[in-house]
C-alpha cells in the first residue's frame, strides 16, 4: 500500500517489535479476562513508570479509556470542564454526555491549553442545585492541537480542582510524546504533577489497539472492573494487549517512537516555515504541524497526501507524523508544499 | 406572608380563578391518565389557540416540558444547539444531557437570543460519525434576559433548522409574556413561525403546576405517550391540570396575567432608569428588568425584598414581575432603589 | 360527573380538607423549590411519624419517588431485585432501567410478596463482574395484589439485604393502607422494620398530586437534591405539595382515608364470597379485590363500572376502594354482579 | 503455557492462520475507521456468505455487537424479550439495560431455547403506554446451554415476531458451531429463517477479537456508524479485524474450526455418558457438555483443568471446547473425569 498519509498518527500500522510480542504471546491456551500472566506482567511495568499504588485497567480505544476513566468518577449530575477544542467535547459523537450522563462544561482553549482563570467561574455553581455540579477538570496532553502542558501548569490545575473538590483527568492518547517532548518521565507528567485520572494511549504510539485506564487513587476505582464489563470495553483474550503494553514499555520502545514522531514533525515546520503560501498556526511542540494554506494548495495537496483539514472555515489543516514517519516521508511531502509556492 | 419577591414568577401563588377552576373540577371520579372529559376540552381550547392539528400533552413542569420534549426528537448521538444563557443548559442541573443523552453545542447569545449565523459553523459536522450531530435548534421566548423574538427572527431560525435537516424547539416557560409584549396570538409565535415542538408554561403565569408540550407536527410525537410516563410524567388525576388550563385561555385570562407582569417590569424600568446607582443592563421586553448595582446596595435590598444575583461577578441582578404584582409593590420596590442613591 | 369506578384509588378525586389547606396555603408569594415555611413544617410533621433523623423530599408522583429513590442508591451496574407483580417491573413504562440505567432482577411473587428464599439464589453473582450486581431489594407495602407484609417480614428481608451488602426500598405508594390494616405506625412498617429507603404516596390515599422519598440514612441521600432537580420533580411551588401533606399528617386524616378504603374492599369481599360465578383469587387485605369471573360477566360489570382486567388471560380483574368509597357504593357494585348470577 | 481449559472457547489462542493474515495487514499507512482496502474486501466477502443487500459493521467484541445492534433497533420504551440464561440477561453486567436504557423481558427458557408460546402472553402490553413495549425476541445460536436452534424454529420465531410489530434479533458468537452442527449455511440460519439484526461471532472461533454486527433490513442501521462510535467501538485501525474476518470466512476456516470444536464435545460427551457419578445434563448439539458432579469430583478436576461451575446450587458444570482442542485433550480430560469414579 502506497498511501502517504500525514491524517493521524493511527494511520499508521504496528511497530514491528509490537506484532512479534503479540505472536510471541499466542502459546496455548490462558485465562481469560485479566486473568493471564501477560495481564499480571503488564500491571508491574505499568508500576515501574507510572508508580507502584496505581490501579490500571486495559481498554480497546481512546474514546473509552476517556468515557469509562470519566465515568468511574462522576455522576449524571456531575459536570466535566474541558477545552472547545477537546477529543471528548468534538471528536467522541456526544459519547461522554450518553455514557456518563453528564455534562460538558466547555471553556475556551489557548493553542489547546486550558487554564485556572477560566475554570473559576464555575466554581459559583457547586452546592446550587439547580445547576450541574463542576466535578473534574479534564485536559489533553499533548493537546489537540499539538501543545504540550508543562508539569507547573498540570500541577496548576491538579491543586485548583483538589482545592474545590474536583479531580483532574488527563487524555493522554499522545502523552509519550507529550514526556518526550519535555523530556520528562510519564510518573511526572501524571502522578507527580496531581493527575487523578489518566488515558495512557498506545495505539497512535505503534500499538494495534489497547489504551490503559489509570487511577493514581484506588478509591476512585473501586467499582471499575463493573463500569468496564458494561462499558463494553472487556477482552476476553487479554493476553493480546497486555503483550504489546510490556513490549511498548520495556527498552524505552514508546519513548523512541514518540522521539521519532515529534522530530518529524519539527523537521516538517521547520523546512515550511518561512514559506510566503504556508502560515504554521500552533507552536510545534508534540507530533503535530498546524497550518494555513490557501483551499487551492489544500487540495492540490490533499491529491497525493492524506490529512485532514482541521478548520474549514480558516483553512487551517493538520498535518500529523508517526512513529514510522521517516525523513524521507517529511522531504517528499514539504517538497510537494513548496512546489505549490 | 408578606414576602416580597422579584426572585421569579414562580414565587407568587396561584391566580384566584385557577384555584376556584381546581376546585370545581374535583366533582366525583374521573378516568385518570387523560382519559378524562377536563382533558378532552382542554385539548381542543389549545386547538383554538395552536391550531387544529397540533398533538399536546401535559406534564408537571417547564424542564420536563423541555427535556421530553427534546427527547421525542433526539437520539443520544444527536445534539441541540442552545444559547450559553438557555435554561437548558443552565438552570435544569443537566437534565438535558442525562435524559435525552444528547450533547447541548452552546453558542454566544445576544441578549438572550441566538442567530441563524452562529448556528452555520456548525453544519459541517453533519454526517461525520466522530462528531454528535445537530438535530434540534432550542430558543425560549421570552428570553432568560427578558427580551423576545421577534416572528420573523423565529421564523428565520426555523427556515435555516428546516433547511438543513433540523428541527426548531421552543421553550416557552414565558410565552405568554412574549406575545402579549408583542401583541400577537400564540399561534404567530409558534406554529405560524415555524416551531415544530413547544414547551408551553403554565406555572409562571399564574398556575399551581403543569405545562403542554405540543407538537406541531404529529410526525415527531408518535411514541410521547411513552416518553412522558417513562420520564415520570404522566399524572393520574390529570384533570387538575387540564381544569388550569382550561381556565387560563378562557376569556383571555393568560393575556391579563402576562400583561400585567410585563407593564410592572416596565413601570419598574421606567422609575429607575437614569439613577445614577443603577445600570439597566438589557432591553426590557417582558416581564424582568436587569440591573447592575454595587455589592453593597444589592446586600441593602436584599435585606428587605427576594431577589437573585444573576451574575455574581458582574453584579448584574435579576428582578422578575409576576401576574400579582401590583404598581403599589414596584413603587414600594424603586422607592427603596432610590433611597440607595 | 357519575363515573362509578374500581379501577384504581387514583379516579377519585381530592379530600375536602386537603383541598381546604391548599387554598389555604395561597397566600401572598413564598419563596420556591422548597425553601417556604410550608416544606419546613412538612418536614416536622414527618418527623414526628417516621422519626427524627429522616431525611425528605417531595417529587410529584409515585412512579418518581420509586425510581429517583432507586436511583438514589445504584450506580447502572447494581441490580434491583423486585417481585415479577412490581409496580417499578410492570407499571413504569421502563422507567427504573431507563432512568438508573440498571437491571430489574425479577423473582417470584407469592399473593404479591417476596421472600428471602427467592433472593439467596442471586448471592453468588456478587463480586462477580460479568453480572450485575444485587444492590437493593424492592417491596411494596401495601402489594399490588392487596396484600400487606408484616412487620416481622419486612424486618426479615432487611436483615438479609444488610447482612449481604444491599439495602432495602419500600413502594409505598398504599403504606397507609398497610398501616390501617395491621393497626400500627407508619415508622413500624418502616423505620423500625429496617427500611433504607421509602416512597410514601399520598395520591392514592385522597391527594391532588405528591409523594415523599424518604431515606432512613442520610448518607443515602447526600445528593438527593441533584437526583429530584435533574430527575424533573423539583416543583417550584412546593408550598402546595406540603400544604397538602401537613393536612393529611395531622388529626389522623390519612388514617381516617386508609381505614375507609380497606373497610370498603372488605365489605365488597364478604358480600361477593360464596357467590357461585365469582371467585376471590387474593387475600383481601388492604384496599384492593380480586376475582375472577366469565368474560362475559366482567363485560356486563364493565358498562356501567369502570375497572381493569388485570390478567386478560385468567380473567381476573381488580376492584380498588377509595377513601372516598361509600358503602352504598359497594352495594350498588355487589348487587350488579349478584345479578350476573 | 500448560493451562488445560475447557473453560471457554476464548481461552484458545488465535488460529496461526489468523494471525499471519493480520501480520499480512501490517503493511504501510491505511485509511483510518474502515475506509481500508481491507475493510472493503470483507464487507464483499460477508456478502457471499449473508447476502448482497446487507449492512455490516465490526465492533471489538461480543458484548458490543449484541448491545450495540439492539441499541439500533430500540427505543429506551421498548423492551427486548429474551431467555432467562440468555448471554445478554446473565453475562453483560446489566450493559443492555444500562446502554439500551430498555428493559429485558426475561422468559422461561427450555434447554437455552425459547418459544413463541412464552412470548404471545407479553402481546397485551403493545399499545399500552404504562408496559415498556416488547419490540425484539433476542435469541442465541448456538444457545448458551450448548444447543441449536432449527433454521425452521427460528423462522417461527421471526414469523411470530414480524406479525406482532417486533424484530428478531440473534446473539450469534457462536453462529459457526450451529452452522456446522446442522450442516447449514451461515445464511440458512439467519437470513434465510428472517432475522433482522445478528452478532457474528469471531472470537470464540479462533480469532483474537472481532465481531460484526449485521442488518439484513438496511433501513434499521440507518444511523449504525454514530451508535458504533458512540457505543466506543469504532476501531482506528480496522484492518485489523477485516483481515482476520477475511481469513476467517475464506477456505472454510471457520466451519472447521466450528466442527473441530463440535465434534471434541461430542467426543467428550460419548466418552463420559454412562459414567455413574457424572450426568450429562443438556443435549450436547455444538461445542458445549453440560453435566453434574459432586462438588468433591468438581474440585478435584479444577486442579488441573480451567473450567467454571455453571450452577453452583446445582453443581452443574459446563465443559467448552475450542478450534485447537484436541482428541489427545479430550481423552486426558475425560481420563482424570473416569478416574474420579
Amino acid at each position: 500500500m502506497s498511501l502517504k498519509s500525514f491524517a493521524s498518527d493511527n494511520t499508521s500500522g504496528v511497530h514491528p517489535r509490537i506484532l512479534a510480542a503479540m505472536e510471541r504471546a499466542n502459546a496455548g491456551h490462558a485465562r481469560p479476562y485479566g486473568q493471564d500472566p501477560y495481564t499480571e506482567q503488564a500491571k508491574e511495568v505499568f508500576a515501574r513508570h507510572f508508580g507502584p499504588d496505581i490501579d490500571m485497567y486495559f481498554v480497546f480505544l481512546g474514546t473509552a479509556a476517556n468515557v469509562l476513566g470519566l465515568r468511574a468518577v462522576t455522576r449524571p449530575w456531575h459536570s466535566v470542564v474541558c477545552a472547545d477544542v477537546a477529543h471528548i467535547n468534538v471528536d467522541e459523537c456526544g459519547a461522554p454526555e450518553s455514557v456518563t450522563g453528564s455534562k460538558l462544561q466547555v471553556i475556551p482553549s489557548h493553542d489547546g491549553r486550558i487554564r485556572v482563570m477560566d475554570v473559576v467561574p464555575l466554581l459559583h455553581m457547586i452546592g446550587n442545585f439547580h445547576h450541574s455540579q463542576p466535578r473534574v477538570i479534564s485536559i489533553t496532553q499533548s493537546t489537540e492541537l499539538g501543545t504540550v502542558y508543562s508539569p507547573a501548569q498540570i500541577r496548576a490545575l491538579a491543586d485548583f480542582a483538589h482545592a474545590n473538590g474536583m479531580l483532574l483527568h488527563m487524555d493522554g492518547a499522545r502523552l509519550a510524546n507529550a514526556a518526550a517532548a519535555l523530556d520528562v518521565s510519564l510518573a511526572a507528567l501524571t502522578r507527580d504533577a496531581g493527575v487523578d485520572v489518566l488515558s495512557f494511549g498506545g495505539t497512535k504510539n505503534g500499538m494495534m489497539f489497547g489504551e490503559a485506564v489509570i487511577f493514581f487513587n484506588p478509591e476512585l476505582s473501586r467499582e471499575f472492573n463493573f463500569i468496564r464489563k458494561q462499558g463494553m470495553q472487556l477482552i476476553s483474550k487479554m493476553r493480546f494487549i497486555a503483550a504489546q503494553f510490556i513490549e511498548m514499555l520495556h527498552d524505552g520502545l514508546w519513548l523512541e517512537n514518540a522521539r521519532n514522531a515529534n522530530a518529524m514533525a519539527r523537521l516538517m515546520a521547520d523546512s515550511l516555515r518561512g514559506l510566503p503560501h504556508v502560515t504554521i498556526t500552533r507552536p510545534v511542540e508534540a507530533n503535530a504541524v498546524f497550518a494555513r494554506l490557501s483551499p487551492e494548495h489544500i487540495a492540490a495537496l490533499q491529491q497525493d497526501f492524506y490529512f485532514y483539514e482541521w478548520d474549514p472555515v480558516l483553512h487551517e489543516v493538520r498535518w500529523m507524523t508517526s512513529f514510522d514517519t521517516t525523513e524521507e516521508d517529511v522531504r517528499e511531502f514539504t517538497d510537494a508544499v513548496k512546489a505549490l509556492g
